[in-house]
């Protein structure tokens, strides 16, 4: 449609260098749970934009790690926060010995090359970002480098994924509806207890018994999610958990400095936790 | 009236090649819903300001894109964003080998060089934004750029359209009504029935079947709103779940990724809207 | 009283040559109202700062346009808002190849060379530009370029002129007592219905029976100012809507387009309007 | 005390030369009003600092300049405003061709070189600019330059005054106790009758009947002071209202400019200001 | 995983002189309460990120330098506030001679170079600085720095510590979810009298005798914790006492001065602890 | 314990000379009150790091330079307020002829030289500025300069004061308790009259009776704290109507203009305060 081909000054070689050190080596462990494997795939072979949603420690930015190396493609992670601007992403001038000097940001990087950009928590960073990705996530896929007076057409390989976490959103910091409705989503949530305690295992180089006992610990403290817990024990703390115990540290005190010590400091609660703990080891 | 003529530095020749980048190569398709095209050729041909009025996705940026093309005027369209300054918009200095040298922002290249401005959700820029632009929608069509001491007559071509969504504004943040009454204001909502399909099965390449499920399907969505719903699946949605079923997942899953879990946490909301999207497999 | 006279460093030729981008080529039609021009003229006489007062679109600007262009005085115009600081009116230092170099901000222009300096909406600007302006508003009249440790002795024929609209004010966002005693003021409103008929007719070229129809349009719409209007057509906004009967829109929907949709979106407000309308028709 | 001599290196010449545009050529028109120019010479010999309280308008800095001329001395006024910084009144480093270059501010000149230096409205400004006057108003009598890690100690000649209106303080706006305390007040008020007309014969040069009968006027408006206006009309109005009837504007039109139409947009606050007129007129 | 060598630049003999003044010369004296030697022992073998909880004065700090002393690491502290941005911890582009050049900060240095990174009072920072540590604190362990285009693989030896002070979080002002779950935590609260009492003749070089009742004091400062004072008497203020005791003051003077005066301004809370003090000494 | 020697670079001479301008020349004059200079002295043994508390006026700041002047320490004194940064007392690089250049704030110039450094009124900073001072505030006395990743060790000399008036906290503005309690603290207030009347007559040059009149006003007006008044008339403007008196103003209105005017703007306050004058005289 549009014939703006400003990326075409850069040569295939020197953009395949730039992205090297986005290129994931060897195959990260991941336990796929549903179909998301296969519609990120089909989102993907459309370059639709997409959404992963769900719990924090759940899984998002592993299996985000997982697709791009299962696909071939260099992945450029940013990590969003309330202090990132438009700026941070496209990115600006530079003074050099000769004056100012143009240097890409993150997102503008992996536009030109033909990454896989993931956006992490976008819903954290300042509304000036989220509109700067919308004329990428509609049919134009062009980014407008405003500074520099040019229109950057997405390489054909460019990807947009984003994460979205539904317990983290208020009223006043949420996506825009004509944001959200951009994109395909992807649900995660915790696996079922025979996955999770093989990831356990697998992660913490713990025995099945040991992984088991400690997927049961974390149920139990998600089900104190609403009573005084904002979120239950996630899967990254049962790993930490089975780490302390492989480093020789004793099932109750490692769930004690994983589980209970960082999540609250309410006493009712942790004694809740200890005695869920407690009735599991 | 004024006889302020700084724009005659640049040739007609450079003018043209610094708007190279903005041309519309092809015709993107636009399918008409009612009297917009004259509408918006009546206010071109007096240089009118015109304001396009809708809801999100329903094609308004399509539209624009679509009319410069008809008239073949390049287009240069900004998002604007509550970070966004007036220096975005007009130009600013920036340091140069030998000293400050200055930038033409996309508005003054606009005004400068005779293209369509498209200032896309102008209000949630900041005021200083939407001040900027007084002088060019009234009869003295001249941007005065203060840092630079000159008044920058606009060029004869030079059109302004701005986007403005009635269902965003706030007390806190609206068009002041002396910017507001500058333009003439064209309206736009989802088109009928008949419409909406022919536009999701040509932009989705998916039959008129298919097409026409996915748009009874927007039509039900639509009768939420308000009821647990901020807006109904758009035309947009609609589209990206016919890309889904055409890599082949299946049409429930397509629309559960591509019009359920974008817009809502809500699990009463979700089992409503799969419902309705189980009604009309 | 002072000598201070910086100003002298500039030649009366390189002054001169610094205001030819603000000197009014053609008269610029304005037909009068009452005594603002024997008013405006008595001010000026004594340099006296004016405050002009009024309703938005109802030609304020046109006029200090119009008064400029008969009293033979260049005009600087600036159109202030909530980001504007002291330095964008009085100016400041930018990098050079050989250092920072001091540039005159708009106000210090017309303050050194005797141009009429409008500032269009000051109330808008923040505190700092309303203080900035105290010492050339009273029998000093200097300007203070406290960076430069300079005092600028102002030109004979600099004169101050600001604009005010009353039904913008708020608590928050008002000139200081110690501001407003310093301006003469002139009041504005829009013109009795034979005199704005004669303006739409002259401005959008239509004839004398369609421009009275838009008068009668634009008075009924100002009886609905606080009933749901914030503020009723501006003669601007007939103005508008004759230039689109002039390019051959029907004038109902000629009215649509230019006063009712972009002034409201209130279903019931746009039917009143859309009836009084129907009735003039 | 303290030998701290930085301020040396300048030699008495230069800083003769820095103060030059300070110094007030003719004898600022002046007329006293109780013992305030006694009090304030008291006050000068021991440089202890003076704060001029008093509302808007009636005439504390003409009084600092005819102080400064009777005493001789050079006069930096600085306009304070609530984006006025620290930096803004001792100085900064400015990037100059061979690298940063530091540059007094009006302040720091003052204290160098021994001018009367006068803060207008102290209080608009920020908190840091009100902490950096406290150890120039203790024995002390130094300014710590901290950017330079220099401390200046001041000229024998420095005196600090600075202006106060006790109407515009709020609970979030005043002076600290700490800031107060170290300054002698003299209080300002509106003149009596026959020495308020005579002031407005002499500035707005018109015959004594016409000034008596503003000065009439003045005091019904500030009778209404607390009854719908913040402020009656000063003495400054009046003279305004009396140079537009030297230029041949009839005299209550005059009072409309200069004494009604500026203050209020009140329908009844005008017409009783309007009545009053008539009734003097 | 990842094959992200940007590190591999800087020879080891280069980062090991980086590092020479974050090494801990001589053992500090830490008297240990409880396992927390054990524990960090175990979460430094598997490079766990570490929360140390504890009220103020407890000893945190110098647990850790005591905990980098007996690994034989370095330990880079970083004291957090709410100014400080991810720039002040990750580094930053500076100005010299030959353009922009990259400072590494402290967070970085410790990334690059293998050192211990404590973030005291991580919680006091703005959130784009805890957002930072995310990819550091899951098994990716990298370091984007967005501003380069780099990503930073850690060091094998790096291993990130924090501070957390329970007292002091608020709704506002708290560690996200997200955040808290990637850390195992060890509790600190104040030693056990008779352990206390040694450190504070250890440290105040004080008899045992005094050292007890010092401790006997602060125990009864505790109790008023919640009835009128925020926090009791902290170890470091039973050793200030006791160093002003070693200087020759009288013990309830130097009381007064250590542990009563600083911490309250109440005059009743000052006469119950000095009550508590007179029946202690 | 820690090896960090930083500060080596510079020799002892340079060092010196850089502490030049904040030696105290001459003795000033300071008149006891209770056990001040006794508690000092031993916390300075300890270099324990001192708060001054006490209302405004009455004499911290003259004490700490005559402790600077009896110990034979340069003092280098900052004055404390909320647009302060740590920048601002640790140092920031600036831009040179050779590139950025680093400049030490007067807090890194006391730790690395060995001054005493006072911060007056160090709860007007922003909490950067009290984080700053952790670490030398405690045994590791320490002060890491984060942008140069140097960490500089104090000076066996420096000491570090600060003044903190209780009259000011709010909840909002206050000092952390993990600040407070790093301090030992010592209590100011105004002197018994006796002292005061010394006080009185020798800093302002005039007769014992009339400073005792003084005084005897003075403790009158500050039993009207908390009656209308925020704090009474300090000491020091008790000498500055002595100066008035000095001078030849009458004893009334030389009270007027330094106790009644600055402080107070309620007709009823001034009517009482000038009774209990009327009184005294």
């Amino acid at each position: 449609m549009h014939d703006r081909s400003g990326a075409a000054l850069d040569s295939r070689a020197q953009q395949d260098l730039a992205l090297d050190p986005f290129r994931i080596a060897g195959e990260p462990y991941y336990r796929p749970v549903a179909h998301e494997v296969a519609l990120f795939e089909a989102a993907h072979r459309s370059r639709m934009p997409v959404m992963l949603k769900g719990p924090t420690g759940c899984g998002k930015t592993r299996f985000v790690e997982h697709m791009a190396w299962k696909l071939g493609r260099p992945l450029i992670t940013v990590s969003c926060h309330e202090d990132m601007t438009a700026s941070d992403l496209v990115g600006r001038y530079l003074l050099d010995a000769v004056g100012t000097v143009w240097h890409d940001g993150p997102l503008t990087l992996a536009v030109r090359s033909g990454a896989i950009c993931y956006l992490d928590e976008i819903v954290e960073a300042r509304q000036d970002t989220t509109v700067v990705i919308h004329s990428l996530t509609d049919d134009r896929r062009i980014l407008p480098l405003e500074k520099k007076n040019e229109v950057l057409k997405a390489h054909p390989d460019f990807h947009l994924v984003i994460s979205y976490n539904p317990g983290y959103q208020s009223v006043l910091k949420d996506l825009k509806e004509s944001t959200k409705q951009r994109f395909g989503a992807i649900a995660f949530s915790y696996p079922v207890a025979a996955i999770e305690a093989e990831i356990v295992a697998a992660e913490a180089r713990v025995d099945r018994r040991t992984a088991a006992t400690l997927v049961n610990i974390g149920a139990r403290s998600r089900n104190l999610k609403g009573h005084g817990l904002e979120e239950g024990a996630s899967t990254r703390m049962l790993i930490n958990a089975g780490l302390l115990v492989g480093n020789g540290i004793a099932l109750a005190e490692a769930c004690d400095v994983a589980l209970v010590l960082p999540i609250t400091d309410d006493p009712d609660i942790r004694d809740a936790l200890r005695a869920a703990i407690a009735a599991c080891v």
